[in-house]
């Protein structure tokens, strides 16, 4: 039987009891791909030696690549180390320099290391260790029956920095394959899937060397490109004619190349035109806010927020018209052009940014049912405003509130249309525009 | 070898290139445990014939349930029906019967059945099909090599629905077992993973058919009781027992039980007691509002929030003195005071609640270093004020900050000490306490 390319084990009773969602062996596949790698097997065993020992050999005869997450830790659950040293019939020596990195780390915390933590400095005889900046439980590289493992802790955090700084590196420079595979990521918002799908297949159909995936993020779509090709110049060139296609294509629905969020690519362009800006949320909640807050450096640009749930405080703080709030309702244009111009008054800034909205699942009417949200963006050259119809769910329309105010801005400052015709195929993230 | 209880499998090239996190299994997982039946294995394989063969024998040769989902679709990657098939030796019939009603499913949306569908009446001789009320896929059940397997689509909601109305019964009847089983979930927060196993374990430690797990859910951590008992009433006895214990062990560190996250608790204290909540945020960056936002309902209580990120809008909206800013900067206790005072002075209600802090990267000294925050909680008989040192992470530092501040009102509408004194053990969270 020839050897898959990877499989992915990970090791936690949590998994097999249901209680979290794995989403570790997803990103360990869509980072293999990187590599054209293809991922051939998914595994989950609890925390049992013998279930933990029997996948462990199984991966190491049948693929070329398994990477293991979990069972790291400092609790008597966390036997992945000793398991493994079993498994391939290693002795398991205590790292002196790792033991006192761990010791170093807690006392970095003002803490002194539990007993129960030593065991974290013991590898199989031969492993390799792989540092971990964000925790107490380095992972560790294990070449065995023809193999070669990498076991990381379960923390997403944790194995994703280590995924992508240790193992990655350590798999291209082992496994270099004849030719060379270039990657790139594309965000895009405002197609479904299935539209992305139909519209970009001819590009990748005519090259068995171009390979397109798509993977939602809501209420982002990301496009992966992978390309084959002999050398490396051939590998960029090719990888660029086939993403300039596609921006020709999908044209200002490409939010960005890379794994940036919208957050962050707005960040950019404030700070780069030296603008401020403040925000006026109704049903987006803060949500809004947060995002913008979520970038560091966001001071710069970022010079307040008000979020006006109650009507008073919208008439008080943001000068809404009360007689308009009763005439038109707080979810209305004439309220959100006047939250917008409102905060950006206050506060002074360049732009001022408004949300309000119907998140549900409470507060729907035949007029305005659950999902009505209106944007308003107000700059020195006037205000926009525009009302949308989303979804029925309230976490889904905080946060595609958030995303089409957030784009607004990034479209104002390269130029391109606001309001009216903007976002024509959103019915195809599954929302329904206007 | 004996039989493990169930097998998960599921199906399909989106899962094994990582383009989707599969919940598929955990919801399989979490379901089975209500028949006391516990998963030894997830496995993910692609929408190949030899994989899928593969696994579906394997499992069904160590498995007394094998739970199936994926490829039962219309398209040419659907294949898992004729596969198992092959795989059990079994000739695949049409049923007429299923075949007319995806022929009317179509007619009541308007539209003609295509060619492509009509596969999905196509079942292995001796399968049982199992009715999908919300989609064209049905599944069906197979007995083979002494195991049950049971086939469902891969779209969450109809294959949640199967299995509530159509598996877990027919499990229940095939394989009922003598014992009952009952579980519970406690949030707790304060107190590390480590620290929660090291302090509890002796609860479980008296008896086999007590079994606790242990799950973080960043800064939360998640404690699961499970019972095993002859029957309902005794189960209900020792479950209850058990939680009482935690509850002694743990006090006010126990936020609730149940996964309802923080904001939801505080959401019904404040609900509950007629109180109404503004919010000044700095360092939280509006999380905290956004948090308290997402429970449905959130208008009742909270009134307004303001995110004052730059100095001069803490001074201009709420109130805060330009020379103590001055003097002891904007993180500070007094700036941190005078933010919850302001706030609820200007929305005129019983609670104002505020942060201020250096999130990071960036903005930290030696004084104040990253993670420095101050929160504040301000009503009628005065104001609470405590600076506490977090972590470098900005996104946990947010997350976690927010936290604190929504536990403070937890805690003053229980009557429970906040302040200096209080989170003692924050510092098992891996976080660090003052």
């Amino acid at each position: 039987m020839t050897r898959a390319d990877a499989w992915i084990v990970t090791i936690g009773d949590e998994l097999l009891r249901g209680e979290i969602v794995d989403s570790n062996k997803s990103f360990f596949s869509d980072r293999l791909l990187r590599l054209d790698l293809e991922s051939a097997r998914h595994v989950s065993v609890p925390d049992d030696p013998a279930a933990i020992e029997e996948v462990l050999r199984e991966a190491a005869s049948r693929a070329r690549v398994v990477l293991v997450s979990g069972g790291l830790g400092p609790t008597r659950d966390d036997i992945t180390t000793e398991v493994a040293a079993r498994a391939f019939g290693r002795r398991l020596l205590r790292d002196a320099v790792v033991l006192k990195e761990i010791r170093a780390f807690f006392h970095s915390l003002g803490r002194e290391m539990a007993a129960n933590n030593a065991k974290q400095a013991d590898f199989p005889e031969g492993a390799e260790v792989l540092p971990n900046p964000l925790g107490t439980a380095p992972g560790f590289m294990l070449q065995a029956e023809g193999a070669l493992l990498f076991f990381t802790p379960g923390v997403p955090r944790e194995l994703q920095r280590m995924t992508d700084e240790e193992i990655l590196p350590r798999i291209e420079a082992q496994l270099g394959r004849g030719g060379v595979v270039r990657a790139l990521l594309l965000r895009t918002f405002g197609l479904g899937e299935s539209t992305l799908d139909h519209e970009l297949r001819d590009l990748a159909r005519s090259d068995p060397d171009v390979t397109l995936g798509f993977r939602t993020q809501f209420p982002d779509n990301l496009v992966r490109v992978l390309v084959r090709a002999a050398d490396e110049a051939e590998a960029e060139k090719k990888l660029r004619d086939v993403v300039d296609r596609i921006h020709a294509k999908l044209g200002e629905l490409v939010l960005g190349e890379g794994e940036r969020p919208l957050e962050e690519i707005v960040g950019e362009l404030l700070r780069e035109r030296h603008l401020t800006l403040a925000v006026a949320e109704s049903c987006t909640g803060g949500l809004l806010t947060s995002r913008i807050t979520d970038v560091p450096g966001s001071s710069q640009y970022l010079v307040e927020a008000v979020v006006s749930y109650a009507d008073e405080s919208k008439v008080r703080e943001l000068g809404v018209s009360a007689a308009d709030l009763k005439a038109h309702g707080a979810v209305s244009e004439p309220v959100a052009q006047q939250m917008a111009e409102g905060v950006r008054r206050r506060a002074g800034t360049d732009l001022g940014l408004a949300t309000t909205g119907i998140a549900g699942p409470g507060g729907g009417s035949p007029e305005k049912p659950v999902g009505t949200v209106c944007v308003a963006l107000s700059d020195a050259e006037g205000t926009v405003v525009r009302r949308y119809q989303l979804m029925r769910d309230r976490t889904r329309n905080k946060l595609l509130a958030s995303q089409l105010a957030l784009d607004w801005v990034r479209r104002r400052l390269l130029g391109l249309e606001i309001g009216q015709e903007t976002f024509p195929r959103l019915r195809g993230t599954g929302g329904g525009g206007s």
